[in-house]
């Protein structure tokens, strides 16, 4: 394994195994990598024959008051995780690399952009779709892989790279989860145990609501009353948002019908958590 | 020469190429070629061993009111021309093939887009960003050449590539004239005779800028209204703006120093003309 901050060197890296024949994977993360990462890693491993992990925290995508300045960034750890996951390549650049100070540019999706996490961090995701182009470009990998834990992100991931006819396939990896149930996330690294143990309720909520909804219940409201409910259990939990929408145009819905997200935002103490579920009904 | 309208055929032909070690260059175009595409097409093959030329009149970028539903297609001339000199591959997909009904992403260059012609034509960089990102990652070319007539066009393009690290290189042709001076344009079509000996007034008033700066003016208020003088003597043109702008930034300049480029818009009749000079002021 190699890693390296200049994007030339990734472009003659990547264009060396593309002559060779190679099928490139990409895995695009901010680095404290975890299980669910690896499981990204380890899905791009099994698909391709050269795999490139890029390590960037990338600050346009934090808003104001956000924890960029905190976001960990446990660098040698994260490097020995990707040699032992057979990864070939980290990128592993440094703000002035990726941005130029006179940077113009961004790549913007709308609506899907606009509820959910959209709409408690104006900006963030038009930053995630700039540097998500600018990696798919410098990378240029066959196949990157997200996680369905950010399910805004990949499905917005994806539609940027089908609008503009990006000549990559995004594969989503599902949820990793701790053992109580807990979606892994590099943000978990600053709850205590004890909070650690109280965000379980998050997953547990929505696994309530999935039982409703596949019992047979159709109003969101009374699902995400219930969930509220239940995360309501935890009094240190503070809720950003619950919402039951269209799977792929992440829409409000009327009545609960096709294939569905229910998803969720919490902080909790330093943390802001988010998870979601899938739930497909046929009626 | 082959020419193809489905996108994965145009992704079959540049592999074969680019796996039997050919640079790919690319010239994209809304059809009606004259003379300046010609030059681009020229360039292209001098500097690149596999060619394709897009054909595709974009109609996100046409304003309400603007030309779009009489834009000249002179397909078969057109395709007569790439022929005759040596280009590869045509690409010329209908609009569907463009755009998916559901599209929503824009790739947008910030401030670049604001003056000059921006400001005439909202929406209109946007949508030549976001169809030109579209046509590069379809294409992947090498080099992709666009002339020095549209300067902003070619600017916010180049800005494009740089800032969201598209693996090609931009060159930029010197815009081709008629013999009169007159900028040569595919709305050039829709004059008169009468109107394109008028219209040379254009490029003649440039000239005179270029000849006051040179000669040690540093007003732009002041070349700027010799420019306006000269073109009132055709009283048919209706002037849109007449700029005199830093070269890189497009801003307004409070003295004439460094590059500077002059340009002007008007309409003609039923033409929109647009037409600009670079002086380089070494004092």
């Amino acid at each position: 394994m190699e890693a390296v901050q200049r994007i030339e060197d990734v472009r003659s890296r990547v264009k060396a195994a593309r002559t060779a024949g190679k099928k490139i994977g990409f895995v695009p993360t901010m680095g404290a990598l975890h299980i669910g990462h690896i499981s990204l890693i380890d899905t791009a491993v099994a698909d391709c024959d050269f795999v490139v992990v890029s390590i960037f925290v990338n600050p346009t995508q934090f808003g104001p008051g956000e924890d960029f300045q905190k976001y960990p960034s446990p660098l040698e750890a994260d490097l020995q995780i990707c040699e032992e996951h057979k990864v070939d390549l980290v990128f592993n650049p440094t703000p002035e690399i990726m941005y130029a100070k006179d940077s113009l540019t961004w790549v913007d999706v709308e609506k899907l952009t606009g509820p959910l996490c959209g709409r408690s961090r104006p900006g963030h995701f038009k930053a995630v779709t700039t540097v998500c182009a600018k990696l798919f470009n410098i990378v240029l990998p066959d196949v990157a892989c997200f996680g369905q834990k950010d399910a805004q992100q990949a499905l917005v991931i994806k539609k940027m790279v089908a609008d503009l006819n990006m000549p990559l396939e995004i594969i989503v990896c599902p949820t990793v989860r701790e053992e109580n149930g807990l979606a892994v996330s590099s943000r978990n690294r600053y709850l205590s145990a004890q909070q650690r143990n109280d965000a379980a309720i998050i997953y547990k909520s929505l696994c309530k609501a999935a039982d409703l909804i596949n019992a047979g219940n159709t109003d969101p409201r009374a699902v995400i009353a219930e969930i509220r409910r239940t995360m309501n259990h935890v009094p240190e939990l503070q809720v950003d948002y619950v919402s039951i929408v269209d799977a792929q145009t992440l829409q409000d819905l009327d009545n609960i019908t096709g294939r569905v997200l229910v998803a969720v935002a919490a902080g909790l103490g330093p943390a802001r958590l988010i998870d979601n579920i899938v739930v497909d009904v046929d009626r």
